[in-house]
């Protein structure tokens, strides 16, 4: 069996060779392969980061083998894994970046340790593990390499903390995962614990400052320059402001915490 | 009859998945299908500058399904539209970003409403069309889906206002269309528009500030530094500086209003 | 024979239709063959720095035609070649740009100036021969024509400075050639010179001020924040900040000469 599409996602940006030396890798092993890149422009050695903007990315891409490097530990004895999930397989380093995507692809099935040099490039640098490791690993399991060949089981894998959200009737308390390029806020609360809160269209939003915001289902809910909060298209909680910056306005960055509350006497019953 | 070829416009940015969320779609629907991406930089919500940058790449992509999505009304009654026109068909909000591309591609034959759901994702967000609404139909175009089955055809269509243009001898007034990378100020008024003006070599720029220019063909036709003002290679009037950047040095973006004018007692006979 | 690849690098930028345009020109030639991107940033008309990108990457590109435009005598007299190297052919203006990736291809075998227009396309622009020349020749060499038939071979093309280093024991003299997104940087020294310095564990980096570091193995032989001397994954000497930027540290930008020396009485024998 065997795939025919790779996603890319890096901290290697634009400007240097590094993302082209690693497809060049690919496609000389797999050349048939197609590749979709999901981002290279996770701020440097950002894993948390990585592993928000993949994870939210997996589930719209056709069976593929999902290869992701932000690898700050590169060179030292952090393990290089692949993890087989139930809709696909994810290839990098196992420093937490690549375990959301597995649950967002339906979760672990099994992981290995990429131990076996027969798969890796024939000299490995201290430095590039992309190109000289996981490039090469990600090719083989395109054309077909069965993953336990890879090497032995990867027991307990390194995972990230996870983000703190705190759901209440007239309160929601949560983490900033990531931030768009509009400045819209993506939060760590599912849009279950939005409806929990059981909020009135009016609320306020807190981030040292009071600020306020209705609940809406777009963008266009409220007036130009308005705060609004609603599900985002990736089943969790946003914070945006109709056709402006809400990280912006806000002054607020990924791993910020954020509180969205009642207005007092507004809270309807959950 | 299939088409083999997508090019791709946004104003997405390439730091979050969202383009690739598309080519997601695009790719289990379509899988063989080519991706050109045009841009993903446009400024957020810029919907001018997007239909420029389309409208000037089109002629030159072999014939596709263009995709454009810069949607600041995404999730309000605007419609969703596909154009068929002479040389390709678009995919897009109808808010005015197609149709100067159509109008490259030799012009308009027909546009419908992207109305059918058959076409789009089972469910469509509020907040992302890219992925669930215009990538899909996107894609069943590719494969061949007559475009009239999209929805009922669309009257009217949005237009953005055209830009200002006033040529006569000796002069030459018109909007900055675009800034490219290097600073080079494309106009809006043509090339034959510039040569109505009948100027001689020698011109002035008037930008707040009154600068001297030369007419030419290319940038070395003036000194490192110096402005000169030529055909460019879409077709239009630009402003640019030999190995340096007309924008800085004028200090003007797209929208600006942008003088040309003969040094008195200069003008050649049209 | 026909190549399957096109490797593209250029200083256009990813904000305009410009890369789309070429490649819409290369998709209508040659609708079979693969792009792998190097990078579109590098810095506006700086050659040195498309050269050395282009030269680190080659070597792990599969055969391919190199597409390379950073071009800023666009216009003028300078030619337009195709350098066929040992393990690829080369495509751009003839500036400097091409030689160093053609050495990193096992040198130059011949070289043809891009004089018959039957390879261009049919109506040629002053200011952009990426999409009017270098693209369509990138095509047809793609589809198998002999490069001898592109023009008349082409004498003594021109070359960039070689950058300045000096080697010696307990010294090591050399131009930062390139800065990476992680602020690593990347010295014209190869990893030979750097051992023919002989250097102990411990060194000092001069860029104005006298800084401490370790000759290692990768980042993490270094506490974090602290200097590593290294070589890098493409055989030169790098200095680089565990887990931090060494440019920002030294205030360093490429072009700049750095000096590694031995910290007295700590040398070895080479």
């Amino acid at each position: 069996m065997s795939v025919g599409w790779v996603s890319f996602t890096t901290d290697y940006g634009t400007a240097d060779g590094f993302v082209a030396a690693c497809k060049g890798v690919l496609a000389a092993l797999a050349p048939e392969v197609g590749v979709i890149d999901v981002t290279h422009q996770v701020p440097p050695q950002d894993v948390r980061r990585g592993a928000a903007v993949l994870a939210q990315t997996v589930p719209w891409l056709p069976p593929a083998v999902h290869l992701a490097v932000v690898d700050p530990g590169v060179g030292t004895s952090r393990r290089g894994i692949a993890i087989l999930a139930e809709g696909g397989v994810l290839v990098g380093p196992d420093n937490g970046l690549l375990v959301p995507a597995a649950e967002a692809l339906g979760g672990i099935r099994a992981a290995y340790e990429l131990a076996d040099p027969a798969y890796h490039l024939p000299e490995v640098s201290a430095t590039f593990h992309g190109r000289d490791v996981f490039a090469p690993v990600t090719a083989h399991l395109c054309l077909g390499l069965d993953p336990a060949r890879l090497g032995p089981p990867a027991e307990e894998l390194v995972r990230l903390p996870a983000p703190t959200v705190h759901a209440g009737p007239g309160l929601l308390r949560a983490e900033v995962l990531t931030v768009d390029v509009f400045g819209n806020l993506q939060l760590a609360a599912s849009t279950e614990e939005l409806a929990a809160a059981g909020f009135a269209e009016r609320v306020e939003v807190v981030a040292g400052a009071v600020h306020p915001a209705r609940v809406g289902r777009t963008f266009a809910d409220v007036p130009a320059g308005e705060l609004v909060v609603m599900a985002d298209s990736d089943g969790l909680s946003a914070v945006a402001v109709n056709r402006g910056d809400a990280a912006r306005l806000l002054g607020v960055a990924p791993g910020d915490e954020l509180t969205i509350r009642a207005v007092p006497g507004t809270t309807r019953p959950a």
